[in-house]
């Protein structure tokens, strides 16, 4: 997401050590807030414009950031006496226009574009790796809230048949293959084939398209067949991007006429696990959470 | 496509045995008919409905067949002497009012229902097994008309760049890596980024992906930047399914912002070189065929 940089390194965080929540987009910024503050944890959050929501943003402590200002997060860490940060939210691509540049920024910008070709896993380990030589320390959000992190087995009344379980081995190796390639964490397989790989556009685009494909008759499936896989690329940096589930991609998956969403337990997360049961049930599909490293029987 | 059976087998092809081109939408038809009648070999068609251009299909001797019609197939088969039969043309996963069934399908469609279970390759597969059970021999559309195959070397007047060559490598990794799982012609990469693969949705659908994802934005790349690269899967039955490339192929990707594409030389098609090439030159976008399996310089 961006930068972070303190002056003074090496020292151990301490009790009195605000964590800093650097948040994008969406519900999982406040469900992280929410889980640190019941541990009794002093956080706050570095929200990020253009990408934070504000009405989140205002209920806990916080300050505003725009991406890009390295400077500015400097002081911000100095000024809290952070030692910690966890990088929570979504942050698109940014566009130009929601960067600001200030001058610490100009030091990093020749290695950050470089790393702009690359895969976002490259780009991400980039952040950490820079954030870390900073003496700054990066937790994954699932690390500071467990709580996020999907568990192993059925969420939920609906369970995947047979045909679910071969169909999500078969997602489950293409991410599998696709790992050496810093991309593809979301796959859909509808009656053993593999119908749609996602790549930069997202999984909500890629249902779109899945539904797309199935209005035009060119997928003959049952009125309900197939499965949305996700999980973390192989060698995938964990700590700053997990794959996310929630309520909307149920919704999504029943879009594109899917029977249920399988996901790795342990390795992808979901902001409100309360929402995406009911959502799955109302709509008549499955979540599962598979085992890693275990392959599902086919 | 569909199933082809004879009634008399093992007999050898003869001079006056016609080769039937079976033949969906697009303009290789056209290209295979003219090719084969050049060689002054008899050929007919036997032309899809709901696929085939009745205009293209016209200017040749031909028969209109449904899909599906196996009984009416093997009549005409047998009517003509056919002991040759070359797929060509586009056929999409068809929508159901497109086919008719007759009582000779009824024998098939056990089987061809569980076919339908599977990746494109599958499926083709099953049909070619299939026709030549029935005693007709399938030939690959290049193998009857080889001029439709795109040769190797830069076609027209823009060359790779160098950072081309990484992506179009890069591309073809990922093309090789999905080669079990039956899917993946294509892909696109922007500077060493995966952005795009194709699964069921097309060349087509898939480069307006990649154009919406630039006009979003969200992809920091140059102006124009990538390539489109096209490669069979490995393993893939080339007599019914080679990638094919058209003028069209070089005006989305040129609204995808991409630099050029580059297909696998011999293993790709093309039905009018002369088209592609005067698109390419006109659009700045170089066209490449590599050759099978050696590695692009990245």
């Amino acid at each position: 997401m961006t930068v972070l940089a303190a002056t003074e390194t090496g020292r151990e965080p301490t009790p009195s050590s605000p964590l800093a929540i650097v948040c994008g987009g969406g519900a999982f910024p406040a469900a992280v807030a929410d889980a640190v503050g019941k541990r009794g944890r002093d956080f706050l959050l570095f929200a990020i414009r253009g990408f934070a929501d504000p009405k989140i943003v205002g209920r806990y402590p916080h300050e505003w950031i725009y991406l890009g200002q390295i400077g500015r997060l400097e002081r911000l860490v100095r000024r809290h006496g952070v030692r910690e940060v966890t990088f929570v939210g979504t942050v698109f691509r940014p566009r130009l226009r929601d960067i600001r540049i200030d001058w610490r920024t100009l030091r990093y910008l020749p290695r950050y574009l470089r790393m702009q070709r690359g895969g976002d896993n490259r780009l991400l380990s980039f952040i950490a790796r820079e954030t870390e030589a900073g003496g700054v320390r990066v937790l994954g959000a699932h690390e500071v809230a467990p709580e996020i992190l999907v568990p192993a087995g059925v969420l939920g009344r609906h369970r995947p048949s047979q045909a679910n379980a071969a169909e999500t081995a078969l997602g489950r190796a293409v991410i599998g293959a696709l790992g050496p390639f810093d991309v593809g964490q979301a796959v859909v397989v509808v009656n053993r084939r593999v119908v749609a790989i996602e790549a930069a556009e997202g999984t909500a685009a890629m249902l779109e398209r899945v539904a797309a494909i199935r209005r035009s008759g060119r997928l003959h499936a049952e009125v309900r067949a197939g499965v949305l896989v996700k999980a973390p690329k192989p060698g995938q940096e964990r700590r700053l991007d997990l794959p996310a589930i929630g309520a909307d991609t149920v919704a999504q998956a029943a879009a594109a006429g899917l029977t249920g969403v399988a996901v790795e337990a342990g390795g992808s997360i979901v902001a409100d696990a309360n929402a995406l049961v009911q959502a799955a049930d109302a709509a008549g599909l499955f979540v599962l959470g598979f085992e890693p490293g275990r392959e599902a029987p086919s």
